[in-house]
């Protein structure tokens, strides 16, 4: 069974319980859209992070912090909400002496992230277990001006933020762990140092859709064209591709967290990759391709 | 390493990144305390579950979701405040097969609390990966009226909404797995079943300092002393024990979910245990006793 038909059943068994006159969007979608005070909506999300699921288990603590900040985060980016605090569960194995040092190093990682991104961790919880982290982070956005994966139409442009498939690549090419955390490869820095980029919000307020890329562009993407009924076609020499990326690994590979999104205005200085279409599925110069990426509930490469 | 000491230093970690003007109460209490909209702070908490630490890894998955649910609200209740929302992240082994009935069960058990306290589940989030499940919750309450530990002042009352033990001594019977989830036991009812007390929110308003009990009346109590700065002084004869609870799960035991609170007025009805003190630490009936109960970061009954 796929996620995406597995969120549908959980959907199904939350029943009434998932729904109220006041979320403006409920699951299904980067985070959730809350009408909460006049004029203004709060955009809201929950991720978990898993060693050797989500980063390797011997990564350095402070780096797994600031990729943890900045990919929980980077769902309220693709929503054009302003971030404002996150919290943090961390559970973790402290009958070992390192415990405390990781824990500590952890902090910091994630407090280098907030501070880049102006938001505050202001709570969080702790159990003695398996490694495990989970960060629930929420913003603002004006009242039903968050930017919803539907909402693009056929004819509009699609944009990505910023260069794809180096955080790819460092996995491709087994560079995950690097010798010390202040010296990081091109693609160590893409894996382990995102950008959730809020810097885009300008582009967004005029934006018919966008998603945030977790599992992979043409995975992504997909999301956009399910939600927005609408076809895809792609050029493939207009896809940055970041420091050792091949074109598969952007379009195929995860964890860059830049974002996707649709317009009907032309935005000059952002990578314009193709165009919205009537006919459904998803072209790369002309030639039908089968979404894949990462699937959160296989959990592995799609076929 | 105790856990308040471990907190101190992941406050100290975390530096500037852990605070701004607008937070009104963060690391160190129920729950975080955030200035949102005029008139209105926005209360909000994350908390884990973990198998055969929070809850028997072969229990009903109704009941670990119905439970999940009401513990986690239980920290906005100890605040006063108005619960609206909650997000889930489930982290779960899928390869086997009954993955999904799991899973289904546990939205349905969630489902059931939140519809009793009216609250939306309105996001989540799923990994492959040991069970580990994460819930942040979020509500509101008036501007600066949060409930908080600190505030309490020697000469208050002390109350608990409700009794006390029950789910402690369901632990201690050895009676945490029922053999089916719609006939508990009536410790099996206490230890699954809790409620968030938010009916208490009228006594909340004029108390001077609240808490929930998850780690044990003693131990919680003593939070709100540390931030009362004051001690307090109780009778064993008015502390309203549950079904097959002793004094010792009254005292020591965890996860009723009930609300400790202080209050300078006499609120007829409300089970009345003791009452604040100028001279610092726990007195039961006039006996220094030494706080113990559940510590997380030890995760084992502290000494």
């Amino acid at each position: 069974m796929k996620e995406f038909q597995v969120i549908e059943l959980i959907k199904e068994a939350l029943g009434e319980s998932a729904e109220a006159d006041w979320i403006r969007r409920g699951i299904g979608d980067d985070a959730a859209v809350v009408a909460w005070s006049p004029g203004m909506d709060i955009v809201s999300s929950i991720d978990s992070f898993l060693p050797d699921r989500h980063f390797p288990a011997d990564a350095p603590a402070d780096l797994v912090g600031y990729r943890a900040i900045m990919a929980s985060f980077s769902d309220l980016a693709a929503m054009g909400a302003r971030p404002k605090y996150g919290l943090i569960s961390l559970s973790i194995d402290k009958t070992n002496g390192s415990g405390i040092d990781w824990i500590l190093d952890f902090a910091r990682g994630c407090a280098c992230a907030a501070n880049k991104i102006g938001v505050a961790l202001c709570g969080g919880n702790m159990s003695n277990g398996p490694l495990s982290i989970s960060v629930s982070v929420h913003g603002e956005v004006k009242t039903n001006r968050a930017c919803l994966r539907a909402g693009g139409r056929p004819g509009d442009f699609i944009y990505v933020s910023g260069p794809l498939g180096s955080a790819a690549a460092c996995v491709r090419l087994n560079d995950l762990v690097p010798a010390d955390s202040h010296n990081l490869s091109p693609p160590q820095e893409a894996f382990y140092r995102p950008s959730a980029r809020f810097d885009m919000s300008k582009y967004l307020e005029s934006a018919s859709s966008a998603i945030d890329i977790s599992d992979g562009l043409v995975q992504d993407l997909n999301h956009i064209l399910h939600g927005s009924r609408c076809g895809a076609s792609l050029e493939s020499k207009l896809i940055p591709l970041g420091d050792s990326a091949e074109l598969e690994d952007g379009l195929f590979g995860g964890d860059d967290y830049e974002l996707i999104f649709t317009s009907s205005e032309d935005l000059g200085s952002i990578n314009k990759i193709g165009q919205l279409t009537e006919e459904l599925g998803i072209r790369i110069d002309g030639e039908a391709i089968t979404p894949r990426g990462f699937d959160h509930f296989l959990n592995q490469p799609e076929p």
